[in-house]
């Protein structure tokens, strides 16, 4: 194989075939130099990647942020130097209309160096241009299906007749280890559906995986599964063929009820003569030889690292570039017109660009009254995301299955359920499908919605991976987790979290919020629509709480601070009673009794650690004085973290072991959750304290 | 509608139909008493179900536990009543030729109540009869698929020619949550690829889910879909036609190369005379109204409840009841007469039913030698894992495509891929499917295998759901996890765990192993092959880890403590330097320094806070004595939860953010994991325990 007769077979250019070398020989080099990382799959699916960008991408370099654009998604995130090639000779700038780069040819050669813009998978936020964080397989594939129904949203809620200004297509490449993955079975069969015509999966079908042949563990019909999720199949039998890779995006383009799968066959590792078509190329430095040997069958001078020739920028520029320049000056004159014909139709359009709330967003959020009887965090919940979400356009998100039980339905007028021929529906249907829900939502996230989702507080686990995601993205999506303890009762142990509360707690970033009480789940709303960068998730109950008086008590808003003292005495405590979410009611009955007895008592409500830890040493040390060590930390969670609390020497009553089907009054009985094993605790930890 | 027209209709027999009929009911009853559950599918499911149970299952309900015996899965768990009312009419015992039943009727009608053997969710262990627990969607279903690669695996591994011992099949029933769920996607794909044609799922099409008609969410073609997989897919177009399941079940028993997934179309609730075919017919209480109706449509006695008509148990009795005692008896000859036949066979045979490794599992488990280099305890992990192999031949597992990374290959000689025409290889290929591989995991162990999956930490994640099961059903399986810090370096953040460890700590009865040299590897083994009813996890690192001298430290035998003294002083140590893994190394080197300082320093190596938990209070006391409260402990993943061992007065040097991708070194001085940032903080805590 040499290089002109590739050329010749082709269909590419000249300058064509060239941009892609040089797209192939920047991952083997960044590879080599790093010895570390993948470049088998760039140089498998340079051509067509290549195609997409400077021939198909509605997308201008200039302006990486331009809200129309097409986006484009690497779900074999391990494959990053195909993207931060593009990115580098594409010309991506940093920032919208700066001049410099997001990817200099010194990043390149930084890969995966510390603080280098080139991580060994692409992080959102931290390098521009790249769309979304992969690497876990399945999650892009499942992002692209939020970012496409979050155009087809858009271009429900903001587009005029005329006035086209959100109508972006989304390309996802990736690869087999991705298809495996059941999330992205979950998201396609979604995609397909809501007949997401505007989004195109790449499948580099190239039948090599770490283990060996696909073969070993992959032998299903891929293109039937995507038949039977209603999906249009396509299939490009070379990714060298350019005619076969314009045909598929044209047919791709001129579709407009379906999604589409396109399968291309590849060879990983192409051009390497003795590693290329094996697992040897999935992962790690070439090593010289076969860098040669490649180098050798791209036509290239075997000696040059990161080489960029005369004229591959300029492919760039006249491909990408100029298609880019044209449709961003076009959309900004549709967006000027937009602005200039209705008033209120410029302000939604800016209020959505700028990811702002809209003026009283939070001016129905109700007060609750004292109710000792109370209602249940996850009603509370239903009526406070219902008062917001009325005002916040921008916003819409669903459960998986269970809205009746989690309260998540948007009921107000003109809601909606999201569906094909509604997708401006500001109720999403997700289908018992937590995990992709997660990345759902976090696509919806990334094109700037405000989005959610909800489910038990148990099938957390089932969508660990994208709430990680999100934090690690930054997006300020969340989740409403009911049914957040063995509080269930009947349904027993598989759906009563025990160690889901502080699972989620561990996740650096994310903003878990266990309210106590109908206003603590007002204000917790408030710091969660306060957020810019962090995720959230609420821990509500099934069952009734009490409505505080807060006449007496501390204000509900010291939710904001994640502790604050709900009940106090005078002078320096003698016990501290900590809790969140439903055990606070336990402590403010242990209170009162100890207050009738002369005992002065503070009930401490913790509804977030991670908020908590963000205050000063004086406020934390106001909440929990260090000198007061007779401390009972009570919650329907496991133990486990809350010494922090509670101190070496506390006494903390919470769950040891999976919870039981029953009634939630004899679980509390056999569990050990009263006031009165908490009385004793605290009487246990006086006593202690004045020895 | 009138039961005699139900008659006529179905194709069943008066005494089936009665039989059907007493399964509806006992399930409505139980639900109205519990005033909670999910009576609707029972009331669709009941012919499909009755029909299987009484006239194929090859089941002895005298012997419950006989290990050839045909496995029934009710994935849809939420039907536990349906499930409950067939182990109860058919008499199951509770224990293998015992009189007690499993489910008494006072069982029943005790649905959902503390303690009783009905609880909301069937719950393995705890129910005899129930063979796995479920609830939580899509595990049942990929639970099974483990089961059915157990039963060939088994049927390859024990029988000889004429003694076919096992070669059970495995029947799933489930619902369209069950197939919306990417984990029974996941194991559907590995079932096609295995060509289990012992495996049935039987797919309850009610199109109705919890927000309503399933066209709300789920459209695919579920047939198309599984004929994709390399299905074999049949249907039966209503629930109540008797021959219809009949020649769907017999085309299943015939079939020899494809798992079959049969389509019945039922009636959710069916009977109720106003939610039949609702979503209010999914769970909840009918409420007194509909229930006279449903028993009025089923020709039943209105105000009867937990009524069992005459010759109800009789039918069961002369189908299940004979059929299975016969073949039992049968099973029972060909067992005797292969013991007799061949007495390794017969070890084989026995250890395999007594759960019992064979004498001499562990004798070339290897000795470490003192390597100041040392290796990954991947690597070590690698080389115990084959030792132990080699000498426990119903062993298996495998990891999710990360077999080279993970170490985790079987490469002794026999050992073999599992493949569809070696059913019997050691070497299972998940591909990249983590939930479906800890689901499978979960079968195989049902089945009686030890069985292992492996990946890397972070991607625990993805398979949460089973491995939380797996210690809720008390199954000593276990998972490889390595790359567990950003220890894993150049790949990023992405792939580095950080809240993974505490959030495995967290799950009830895990055991969560994080070893800090080859020797403490080679006991978390010696440990994980001890358990008997809990499962266990181990955090292995992908960087290599000095081998300690265990001729001047302590013995690595106290990794079954889960804590020990590594490194000790003279005397009451002035300091405690704790941690696990790869950070016990830092420990060391500072200890080192101190000790050369003259400053009395231990190290507490913690490879195991669950194990240490277990221990006496004397044994962690003298590991960790109180009086000393200066101390650190270092550990490259989240803060939370060291507070307990660090106290609250200690120093916790660990991760309070995601990682970042870069070459390790960088990564360890970004991140504070030095000896000299140890020293600094534990010579802060000695002069602060001195004040």
């Amino acid at each position: 194989m040499s290089g002109a007769d590739t050329v010749a077979k082709s269909g590419f250019s000249e300058s064509d075939q060239l941009a892609i070398n040089t797209i192939r020989t920047l991952a083997i080099d960044a590879v080599q130099k790093a010895n570390s990382g993948h470049a088998g799959a760039p140089m498998g699916l340079a051509p067509v990647a290549y195609t997409v960008w400077n021939r198909y991408l509605r997308y201008d370099p200039a302006n990486p942020h331009w809200p129309n654009r097409d986006r484009f998604v690497l779900s074999c995130g391990h494959a990053s130097m195909l993207l931060y090639g593009l990115l580098h000779l594409a010309r991506v700038a940093e920032k919208d209309g700066g001049n410099a780069p997001a990817i200099s040819l010194e990043d390149i050669k930084q890969f995966r160096q510390l603080d280098s813009r080139t991580p060994g998978h692409p992080e959102y936020h931290f390098t521009t241009g790249v769309e979304t964080t992969t690497g876990p397989l399945g999650q892009g594939v499942a992002n692209s299906v939020g970012m496409a129904m979050g155009s087809r949203f858009l271009n429900t809620r903001l587009n005029k007749p005329g006035l086209p200004l959100y109508e972006f297509d989304v390309y996802a490449m990736c690869s087999d280890g991705d298809l495996m993955e059941g999330v992205a079975s979950e998201a396609a069969s979604i995609a397909g559906h809501l007949r997401l015509s505007n989004l195109c999966w790449i499948y580099d079908d190239n039948t090599v995986t770490i283990e060996g042949h696909t073969e070993l563990a992959f032998s299903e019909e891929v293109a039937t599964r995507f038949l039977a999720y209603g999906w249009q199949v396509l299939r490009v039998a070379d990714a060298n063929d350019a005619h076969a890779i314009a045909a598929a995006l044209d047919t791709f383009k001129a579709s407009h009820d379906h999604p589409t799968l396109i399968i291309v066959k590849s060879i990983i590792g192409y051009g390497a003569p003795t590693k290329q078509n094996t697992s040897k190329a999935h992962s790690d430095a070439l090593g010289e030889e076969e860098v040669k040997g490649a180098k050798r069958a791209y036509g290239w001078p075997e000696d040059k690292q990161f080489y960029v020739p005369d004229g591959v920028y300029d492919s760039f520029a006249d491909g990408i570039g100029k298609r880019g320049a044209a449709l961003f000056a076009e959309w900004q004159r549709l967006h000027d017109e937009a602005k200039k014909a209705d008033p209120t139709h410029a302000e939604e359009l800016e209020a959505f660009l700028e990811g702002r709330l809209p003026e009283g967003w939070d001016k129905d959020i109700p007060v609750f009254p004292t109710d000792a009887k109370g209602l249940a965090t996850r009603e509370s919940s239903g009526k406070v995301l219902n008062a917001i979400a009325q005002h916040v356009p921008f916003m819409l998100g669903g459960s998986a299955d269970l809205a009746p039980s989690n309260k998540s339905n948007l009921t107000f007028e003109g809601a909606g359920s999201l569906t094909p021929l509604n997708p401006g529906g500001r109720n999403v249907h997700f289908g018992v499908r937590e995990h992709a829900m997660g990345s759902i939502v976090n696509g919806l996230g990334l094109v700037g919605l405000r989005a959610y989702g909800a489910t038990f507080l148990v099938f957390a686990d089932y969508m660990r991976p994208p709430i990680r995601l999100a934090s690690l993205m930054e997006l300020p999506v969340f989740h409403i987790f009911t049914h957040d303890s063995i509080g269930v009762g009947e349904d027993g142990p598989t759906h009563q979290p025990v160690e889901q509360i502080l699972s989620l707690r561990a996740i650096p970033g994310l903003v878990t919020l266990r309210p106590a009480d109908a206003n603590e789940v007002a204000e917790a709303y408030r710091v969660i629509f306060s957020l810019k960068n962090q995720p959230a998730v609420l821990a509500l109950s099934r069952q009734p709480l009490p409505t505080y008086d807060r006449s007496t008590f501390g204000a509900a808003s010291g939710t904001a601070k994640g502790a604050y003292v709900l009940a106090d005495c005078e002078g320096t405590p003698d016990v501290l009673l900590l809790a969140s979410g439903s055990e606070v009611q336990l402590c403010v009955s242990a209170w009162e009794t100890l207050k009738a007895e002369g005992v002065k008592a503070r009930v401490v409500s913790m509804p977030s650690w991670d908020l908590f830890e963000r205050q000063d040493q004086t406020y934390r040390d106001s909440v929990l004085p260090p000198q007061v060590t007779a401390r009972v930390a009570i919650e329907m969670g496991t133990v486990l973290g809350w010494d922090r609390y509670a101190g070496s020497a506390g006494t903390v009553i919470g769950m040891h072991s999976f919870g039981a089907s029953a009634p939630i009054k004899d679980l509390q009985k056999k569990f050990g959750f009263s006031a009165e094993k908490l009385l004793e605790a605290a009487r246990d930890q006086i006593a202690r304290g004045k020895k």
